[in-house]
């Protein structure tokens, strides 16, 4: 596969982008209409400082969800990140991460952070943030459910 | 004083509810906008769940904001809880705290969280809510400004 290309998500993508996380592996299908919701508020408010990016190669393989926090100037989350299965492990997650970070970058962002749990479905993404140079700054216990943390990652941007 | 009179908030405390806000010595008033914000969401949409409580003696002395967090099932957050600093060291957040603790049984929520900053006016919260069970688990450096990091503590609660 060559590099995909990475764009602004069109509304027409909703599907694609509900089937990319359901393939990831990273979300559970009765998490659906969460990621539905996302967004559908994205695309009805296009809300300052929001984005929502897709891969595309052939067809839609991976998105991802970057928005300001609320309470905190200059601090970003990346509410969302996934890739298809099939196309796991050929640096598509990588290529979003770039975008998003370059999106970062010229927003003046501080920090970026990354919230996941701890399940194992997980580890694969885990390992990649901190490949990534990001620190786990968190670890809330049981907070999707016993047994199942919370894991807040940041990164300090080095231009913010 | 005699232990005050917890009850829910009226749309007629926000003036009062932002005094003491400001007066708590734990908001600036450039935040005021966003306490501001806070209630104005919640008497236009009344959300299931959350919960704005006052805290009234003669006036209204103390207020605090409990709600669901969005992604998680059982975990609860209080995003606000503040005392006007005359009547500090009185009991009055405690009493506070006990009726968000109370509500938050009733949920059959797990946890209940509470995020607040590093910076030395919060101190004396920060010893407050150790003081009652709850567990620092995460510092996100930075967050608010640099050298300003966001400290989120969590309780389990018993019966959750």
């Amino acid at each position: 596969m060559n590099n995909p290309n990475i764009r602004p998500a069109q509304k027409g993508d909703i599907p694609a982008i509900i089937g990319v996380a359901l393939s990831s592996g990273l979300f559970a299908p009765d998490e659906a209409p969460l990621v539905q919701d996302m967004l559908d508020e994205y695309f009805a408010n296009a809300p300052a400082g929001h984005h929502w990016l897709v891969a595309q190669d052939a067809e839609v393989v991976g998105a991802a969800y970057v928005a300001p926090e609320a309470m905190a100037d200059g601090v970003l989350n990346l509410y969302f990140i996934a890739v298809s299965r099939p196309v796991h492990r050929r640096g598509i997650g990588g290529a979003l991460l770039d975008e998003v970070e370059q999106i970062a970058g010229v927003a003046d962002a501080r920090l970026l952070l990354i919230e996941t749990s701890s399940a194992s479905e997980q580890a694969a993404a885990r390992t990649f943030y901190e490949g990534r140079g990001y620190e786990m700054q968190g670890r809330i216990v049981d907070y999707y459910q016993p047994g199942d943390d919370k894991i807040i990652f940041a990164r300090r941007l080095a231009d913010g």
